[in-house]
C-alpha cells in the first residue's frame, strides 16, 4: 500500500495524536478513599467478612474507579464490536475464508449471532463498528462506518498498517467510548470480529509481555496441527522481523496489530478516561488492553476481565495486567460473548453495596 | 429427645416413605435423542464448533433433561432457602451464635441479605422455608412454616434426628419442588441458612464419598485454627460413632445430617422427578445432592453446579457427582448466592439453542 499521507492526513494525524494525549492525561489512579470506604462497608454487611470473594474485590475496584461508594450500577451497558480484516490471512493461519468477517457483521446486525443472544439476555445494547473489513458492506442501521482501510497489510511481509492509520483506529475507539458514556452507558463491553485476528493478538501479547511465541499462540477458531505450527512460525517471524518496541505502543499496534485491536485499545482508554468500567472479553481485547496499559498504566483500574478465554495469550495478557477473570467457561468465540456473560456478575457485585443490610440495620448478631 | 412416634406418626412416616418412593421412581435417565439433537444443532450454529465450551455441554444436558431441543428457558426461576439449626453447635464448631439463623430468616424476608440482592438482579423469586430453626419465628408473608423440630440434636453425642423426621424433611423439599413447578417455575435454585450447617455437610460428604475428614472440612463462615481443628475432630468422631451406611441414604441424613440438608435432598429429587433443572449452590446443597444421587442416580441429570464454593467439601462432592461448577468466584456465603449468580449463565446456554442463526440461515461460509 502506497503511503498517501499528504498535508490533510498530517493534520488528521496531529488531531488524533492530540486526542490520544488528552485521553491518556485524563486517566487517573483509583480513588483510594472511595475504595477504602467500600472495603469498610463490605465488613459491615450481613455476611461473613470476605465471603463474597472476587465480588468484594470488584466492588472495591469499581468504587475506586468511580470515586464513590457505592459506585453506579453498570447498567445500561453497551457492547461495541469492532470488525476488521487481516493481511496475515494470506499466510494460511486459519481455515476460515476472509469473507466470513463481513458475513458475521451481517449476522450481528440481524441479531443472529451468539453475542446478540447473550446481549439480549443481559439487556446490553450492541454497536457494530467497521474499522477495516476487507469486503464491501452495505450501509445498515446499527453499523458504524469507521473504515480506515479495507483490512490490514500482511504483518509477515511488512507493517500491518501505517502509524497514522493506527492512530486513526485508536481515535475511533476513544470517540465511540466517549459518545456512549455521554449517551448514558454506565459500562462498556469489548467485542471483536476479524478472521485471522488471533494471530496479530498473539504477536501483540508477545510484544508487550515478552512471552515466547509458543506460549501465546492458540488454535483460534479451530486450526489443525499443521496450521497451528505455521501460526507459531508467523508469530515468531513477525517478532524477529519487526522487533516491536513496547515503549512505543502506537508503533507496536501499527506494525504487528490489527485495526480492531487498535480501536479496542482506544475504546478501553476512552472508558478509563471517563472513569467507566470496561469489561474486557477474550484474547483480542486482552491484547488491546496491553497496548492501552502501555500507554496509560492507570487504565487498568477501569478494566474488568470478563472471562478466561481458551486462547493461551489471554491468560498471559491478564496475568501481565494483574487481572483475575470473572468467568472460566472454556469459551473461545470472541464477539464479546465472555464480556456479555460477565456483566450480571459485575452488576451483582455493585448491587451488594447498594442494597444489602448492615448487621446493625438488620438486627443480626455479629460473631 | 424422646421418640414420640405413635400410630399417627407412623402413618405420616408411611406417607412420606411412599412419596419418596414415587418420586425416586419418577426420575428417569436423560433423553439421549434430544441430547444428540442439541449436539448436532450446536454444530450448525454460526460459531466455531465447540467454541462455547461448558455452555454447549450444559445446553446438551438440559435438552436431555427436558426431552426436547431446545429445552425451555430456565425462567421464571425460584430459589428456596431452607433454614434449620444444629445441635452440633454445642461442640463449638463456629463462632456465630445460633440465634443468627432466625435473625437471617428475618433478613431474607425483609429483602436485606446478599441472596435477595442477587435474586432481584436475576429476576428470581425467593421462598423461605423453616424446616427446623431453633428460635421462635413470627408468621410472615413469604415464610413457609414447615418446622419439623426446633433444630437437630447434637450429632456428636447421638443421631441428629429420627428417621421419620428425616423423611418428613425430605417430603417438605419434594412437595415444595412440585408446587413450584406446578406454579410455573422452569428452574429451581437451592438456598440454605443454618449456623453450624457446614459441619453436618462435611460429615455427609465424607459419608457418601469416603473422603477423609480433613479433606471435606472447611472454615465455614469464618473459624480460627483452634475451632477448625475441633471441627475436624467432630467430623471424624461422628463418622466413627455413627458409621453411616451410604446404601441407606435416609439413615445417613437422619444420623449425621441436618433438617435443611434433608429438605434440600428432597427438593433436588422433586426437581429431577419433574425434569426441571435444579441449580445447586454451595457445600450444603452439594452434600444434599450426594444424598439425592444415592437415592436416585439419574437425578444427577437435573443438577447444575452453580459455583465452586471455597468450602473443600463442595469440590469433593461435585467431583463425586461428575459435575463441573459454572462459576468459581471464591464465594463461601451460602444462602443460594452462587446458584443465583449462575442462573444467567444457564439462561444464556439455553438461549443459544433458541435464538442463534445457523450457517445456512445467516449465509455465513463454513470453514
Amino acid at each position: 500500500m502506497p503511503d498517501s499521507a499528504g498535508p490533510a492526513n498530517a493534520t488528521r494525524q496531529e488531531q488524533h495524536e492530540a486526542l490520544l494525549r488528552r485521553t491518556v492525561a485524563a486517566i487517573r489512579p483509583a480513588d483510594a478513599a472511595a475504595a477504602a470506604e467500600a472495603a469498610e462497608h463490605q465488613a459491615r454487611l450481613t455476611k461473613p467478612a470476605g465471603s463474597l470473594g472476587a465480588l468484594e474485590e470488584l466492588s472495591i475496584q469499581l468504587s475506586g474507579l468511580a470515586g464513590a461508594c457505592p459506585p453506579p450500577l453498570p447498567t445500561p451497558a453497551t457492547l461495541a464490536i469492532f470488525a476488521g480484516d487481516h493481511g496475515v490471512h494470506a499466510e494460511g493461519v486459519t481455515p476460515w475464508p476472509q469473507e466470513v468477517t463481513g458475513q458475521m457483521v451481517g449476522n450481528f446486525l440481524a441479531g443472529g449471532a451468539v453475542v446478540n443472544a447473550f446481549a439480549r439476555q443481559a439487556g446490553i445494547s450492541v454497536t457494530v463498528v467497521d474499522v477495516g473489513v476487507a469486503t464491501p458492506l452495505p450501509a445498515a442501521e446499527g453499523l458504524r462506518d469507521a473504515r480506515i482501510r479495507s483490512g490490514s497489510a500482511n504483518l509477515a511481509t511488512g507493517p500491518a498498517m501505517r502509524r497514522d492509520e493506527a492512530l486513526a483506529a485508536l481515535a475511533v475507539g476513544i470517540e465511540l467510548a466517549g459518545e456512549l458514556v455521554d449517551g448514558g452507558a454506565k459500562a462498556l463491553l469489548t467485542g471483536d470480529m476479524g478472521i485471522a485476528n488471533t494471530t496479530p493478538a498473539a504477536v501483540l501479547v508477545a510484544a508487550f509481555t515478552g512471552a515466547l511465541p509458543m506460549a501465546v499462540t492458540g488454535r483460534g477458531a479451530g486450526v489443525d496441527d499443521a496450521t497451528f505450527d505455521r501460526k507459531v512460525d508467523v508469530v515468531a517471524h513477525a517478532l524477529r522481523r519487526h522487533r516491536p518496541d513496547r515503549f512505543d505502543p502506537v508503533g507496536v499496534l501499527a506494525t504487528v496489530g490489527g485495526l480492531e485491536h487498535a480501536a479496542l485499545a482506544g475504546f478501553i482508554l476512552g472508558a478509563a478516561a471517563r472513569r467507566t468500567p470496561v469489561i474486557v472479553d477474550g484474547v483480542i481485547a486482552a491484547s488491546a488492553a496491553l497496548a492501552a496499559a502501555a500507554l496509560a498504566p492507570d487504565a487498568v483500574a477501569a478494566m474488568v476481565a470478563g472471562h478466561l478465554s481458551v486462547e493461551p495469550g489471554a491468560a498471559v495478557a491478564l496475568r501481565h495486567l494483574g487481572l483475575t477473570p470473572l468467568l472460566d467457561l472454556g469459551l473461545r468465540l470472541g464477539e464479546g460473548t465472555g464480556a456479555a456473560l460477565a456483566l450480571p456478575v459485575v452488576s451483582a457485585a455493585v448491587r451488594v453495596l447498594h442494597e444489602v443490610a448492615t448487621f446493625d440495620a438488620a438486627g443480626v448478631t455479629e460473631k
